[in-house]
């Protein structure tokens, strides 16, 4: 097909039968054309073949229909699925995502959160680093128009939606189902409480403790990074520090499988003599020989309600009030055969 | 510090006693001064908390010094090692790594190379989609005199420059390992032919076979997506067609996985009555209860390569012919319990 016959606005126009400013503004998923006529107008768009020149759209709309996402670590499951959330529901109008990994480094964040601005995409969608303080980097964001979505792990700034899941309700149902199977010596491997993800699972397990009657003086809790290396360690210091305990709850699913590859080369037996529960419902957990007990955080959710407040805050228009959204998902416990000491429930 | 305190070039230059002209050019990357000034400049640029404003930097040299990663699927820890590799040589070179994920579908991989090019970003490095047929894509980054280069899946296209590893020799080494454990009906379990490193994999296990002297007639191989759900699902096939088989070389370690899970609740013992390899080294494979012997690819060492070739293709000059490097690197076997019949080699 030759430039000459490329589909154009008018030929949608023609074939609708309306105002080729319509098609313009649909195609550019302005808020001031119906969702029917939207739809409409995009379906009759793929029909025809028609290509949006991506720069002219840009240069009009002041838009490029690109957004991006920065997470800590893109090999983590938890974070693909979010941004398969994300994909799944800006995708299908037009946006394209591209995306950063921080390693959990707060300058490395602060640079790529740059980059990203120098290519004038239309949104953020951001959780933050482990070692993140300083939010100059994200105020720039909002000094820049351009909307900032927190998902998961989010810090207090003014005028920035947040979606997460309540981290201290996953930790308090892991820890009531291990009391509830019979446990009673918990103790607890969390990660870096200045993130408050993990502030909230440590006080979602206190909680559990308390409304169960058990004791929380003297608690055998750590903080450590998400590894298993550091389970491991985990494990062979309560063991050093003679440390009774029944169960372990886990802030993290890498510390978990640390944890069980160290119990089980001490010949333990799990869930009988130890029960282990971790975080996150990372894909591998099902595929162990004993499927561990882990609190599911619906991830491809997580990324569409996010998707879906980015869209709100774009329909709003470039000069409205940023939103200040706060969606909190409900967690999901998967309890499998590492805690199940009374069998399955 | 305010705007008028920053640190500019001529603090750099004065610092250092060279020339203001000297220190841009290697803030620049540029092949006119040495890395040994280069990596000091860098290096006092740090100290002295000097900011280039990127956006400066692109418009007088035309670099934005964004690079943009294409992978299938972020989730694979094959790909997610690869892009730490091209991020570990070209992040301390002042370069930002910008990853987008096509989920194997040639027009999203299309979209998403086109939206990249419209960032103005400095090169392109791909990993193709297992649907990917059409060039024009490919061929429109080249257009744009932006570097292109292959990693892993790559395509027989003029003037890109590609790393990969030995697929054939994986192949090949995998299933010799089988022979020489004592296992003789092998059976391949494979991707995709239409893509080349399926297609080499395929062509080392026929040559493994031959080389040690096995009939390559009536082989059963099947061609698969990578999924647990295959594996388990081609195990039953074998099992249904009632086929004579004692190993089973497969093309992905998630197919492997399927296999021995489904081998597994037949009751079948691994590695005694049935082996298993798989492919890719991903690393749940060695966190199974039965750690899964794998042909590992050395993902980072090749985003590494990949960025090395970037990097001589940039210095070379925006007008200079695209280069047109094949790196092979070595695939390395790793024997583990699914495949040690005879115990450990």
């Amino acid at each position: 097909m030759s430039q000459k016959d490329k589909t154009t606005i008018y030929d949608i126009s023609r074939k609708l039968n309306i105002s080729a400013a319509t098609v313009s503004r649909a195609l550019n998923n302005s808020n001031r054309v119906s969702t029917k006529t939207r739809d409409l107008v995009l379906k009759t768009a793929k029909e025809l073949n028609y290509q949006q020149n991506s720069l002219a759209v840009a240069l009009k709309s002041g838009r490029t229909f690109n957004v991006g996402v920065v997470v800590p670590l893109i090999n983590r499951a938890f974070f693909a699925s979010v941004i398969r959330g994300i994909e799944e529901e800006l995708e299908p109008k037009g946006y394209h995502v591209i995306i950063c990994q921080t390693h959990e480094d707060a300058d490395k964040e602060a640079r790529q959160l740059q980059a990203l601005l120098n290519t004038n995409i239309d949104g953020v969608f951001i959780s933050v680093s482990k070692t993140t303080e300083d939010l100059k980097h994200l105020e720039a964001v909002l000094q820049a128009k351009t909307p900032l979505i927190f998902f998961d792990r989010k810090k207090d700034l003014k005028g920035v939606s947040a979606v997460s899941i309540d981290d201290f309700q996953g930790a308090y149902d892991a820890v009531s189902h291990l009391i509830e199977q019979g446990y009673s010596k918990i103790v607890h491997l969390g990660g870096d409480r200045k993130l408050n993800i993990y502030e909230d699972r440590y006080r979602g397990y206190i909680a559990a403790l308390e409304a169960h009657g058990l004791s929380t003086q003297n608690l055998f809790t750590l903080q450590m990074s998400s590894t298993i290396e550091s389970g491991i360690e985990a494990v062979n210091q309560l063991y050093d520090s003679k440390t009774d305990f029944d169960a372990i709850f886990c802030a993290s699913d890498y510390i978990a499988l640390g944890c069980v590859q160290e119990l089980r080369s001490r010949g333990i037996q799990i869930p009988q003599e130890v029960g282990v529960v971790g975080f996150s419902n990372e894909p591998f957990t099902s595929h162990l020989e004993h499927p561990l007990s882990t609190v599911g955080q619906t991830p491809v959710l997580m990324g569409k309600m996010a998707a879906q407040v980015f869209l709100e805050q774009i329909n709003a228009g470039k000069d409205s009030e940023p939103l200040e959204k706060n969606v909190v998902l409900k967690p999901e416990l998967f309890t499998r055969s590492t805690s199940l000491k009374k069998g399955t429930v």
